[in-house]
């Protein structure tokens, strides 16, 4: 049985979102309802569960209607853009799964915390603004929206987007509260969009000043899943698992591999260009800082994956 | 002491925004930071407290954000954007509360929930879209607008608006996580901007939809204190009291007032047309339904009012 056994869930941007779809808020809702099958599972097992959830097309489509508008309202920062997210898509999966729940006859309460989530000032990421985030425009609006606006552009696959600094969180602020929470059986939606990040600031006498940035949801995941001692942190995502040699002849699919073997595939460069290798990074880090287990699944094989019968599962080395 | 005695604070749109100004972030920051003396002082007192905020000129601006980009990115329904300003300006309370409980030494945790208010789907004011939201516009502008994107506009002061629905909230639904994260003594930031309107939905099972609407902040506030069995409500607002005949010649000042007489100022029509009245009925409801007593008062003499020496204080009638 499940009881007492803490999971925490990072649900990918398509449990929200698919590509190509125009992302109304009808659409967003549908994809929200039928994601959290295994959610309402896992929670019917008696486990105690914790989610996080992806913003990577919501935010940017904040960014824009801030672009949008600035000559009649004042644009809101990165950080402030990510609270927003953190409460609008915590509210879609929060009365999504409170009614789910009724439905299947499971008595606990969903809540979504608005948290924060601590980065070092002197990551050397913050210098370095790399995650792409918005629409792709042409060079010369994207360089003449940086010129007023501030921030950077730059080209990427699809054309010139901004981009932003994304540092390696360190910690979560409010891990007390989710802790307990978790631990009186609610399901705690927290860190949506990878939390705001902030950092201690000497003139609030070490208390938190927001940072301009975005923090990556898989990685504050994993930094929560060790914070709060959960057992297993399973990533949920658009692909079933995790291949070696990625896009190579010797492509094949990882059914359960070691953090050591996680490392080695890490350093070997065999995962690929794409969103994989930061999603095994996490895994394997929270392998690595103690946790049980890490899983890598298709979204709409979450139950089978925490029951080892699905994805890419990441265990301590022997 | 107040020890264990549990207080709701209604903080008004002055407490993070002044007329006139921009609205920068900097500035709304500023203000919020100036604004969190009387719950520090109160939370350093032992006052158990829950903490609502206003959202009027964010919401307006969220709105606009939506309106400007909307040849971009599809645009979200008011529900929604509620639920992104309790993310955003919940971030800014919460962030600046922390900060200056730790700068005072008070050890207490503040959490911000993402929260929904019932509304009567048969709530007449569902039909009748008053509320003006937003910014203003000439006739034209506004009637093609409404003409696209659907909703009402009508003229108010200082030009035309669009206009929606603010239907009276008849019970918060996160109410039991709140009233216990309360009695815990955290400081809990919930119900933001009124909380997201959402009624009972029969395809649901009975569970929850999301309306487009806004509800008030203050009728929010008066049912959470009802909800949680708050001794005290407290509205904090840009004036420092109540008065009678306001506006005419036999304008006074009123200190502590009965609930009947609450209600036969509402009646008389006294109070004005402004935001004073709906303040008062939304303070004498919660006296009506059992609190202990309701106060109304400038924002920084919060604390102040909470003693029984500034504002308006209003009283169950012998």
């Amino acid at each position: 049985m499940a009881q007492d056994r803490t999971i925490v869930i990072a649900l990918g941007g398509n449990a929200l979102a698919q590509p190509g779809e125009e992302g109304t808020i009808t659409q967003q809702f549908g994809h929200t309802r039928e994601s959290l099958g295994a959610v309402v599972a896992l929670a019917r097992e008696g486990w105690r569960i914790a989610i996080v959830h992806g913003n990577g097309p919501q935010v940017g489509n904040e960014l824009i209607r801030n672009e949008q508008s600035r000559d009649l309202v004042p644009p809101l920062p990165l950080g402030v853009l990510v609270a927003a997210t953190e409460g609008w898509i915590g509210y879609m999966i929060q009365q999504s799964l409170q009614n789910a729940l009724r439905r299947a006859g499971v008595d606990r309460q969903v809540v979504t915390l608005v948290t924060q989530v601590v980065v070092d000032p002197n990551d050397p990421e913050l210098e370095r603004p790399t995650k792409p985030i918005g629409r792709t425009m042409d060079e010369a609006t994207a360089r003449s929206l940086a010129a007023e606006l501030g921030g950077d552009v730059a080209e990427t696959r699809g054309g010139w987007r901004r981009v932003v600094p994304s540092p390696r969180p360190t910690a979560i602020v409010e891990r007390p509260m989710i802790r307990s929470l978790v631990a009186e059986g609610h399901l705690v939606i927290a860190a949506g969009g990878g939390g705001c990040p902030v950092y201690p600031d000497p003139r609030w006498g070490g208390g938190f000043e927001g940072i301009d940035a975005v923090v990556d949801k898989d990685r504050a995941a994993a930094i929560l899943a060790r914070d709060i001692g959960a057992e297993v942190l399973v990533i949920l995502t658009d692909v079933e698992c995790v291949y070696a040699d990625y896009g190579g002849e010797a492509q094949r699919a990882l059914g359960r591999i070691t953090v050591d073997e996680a490392e080695r595939l890490l350093r070997s460069g065999e995962l690929g260009e794409g969103s994989m290798a930061p999603k095994v990074e996490a895994a394997a880090g929270f392998v690595r800082s103690g946790g049980g287990r890490a899983v890598i699944a298709r979204l709409d094989q979450g139950r089978e994956a925490v029951a080892g019968q699905a994805g890419t599962e990441i265990v301590p080395s022997a």
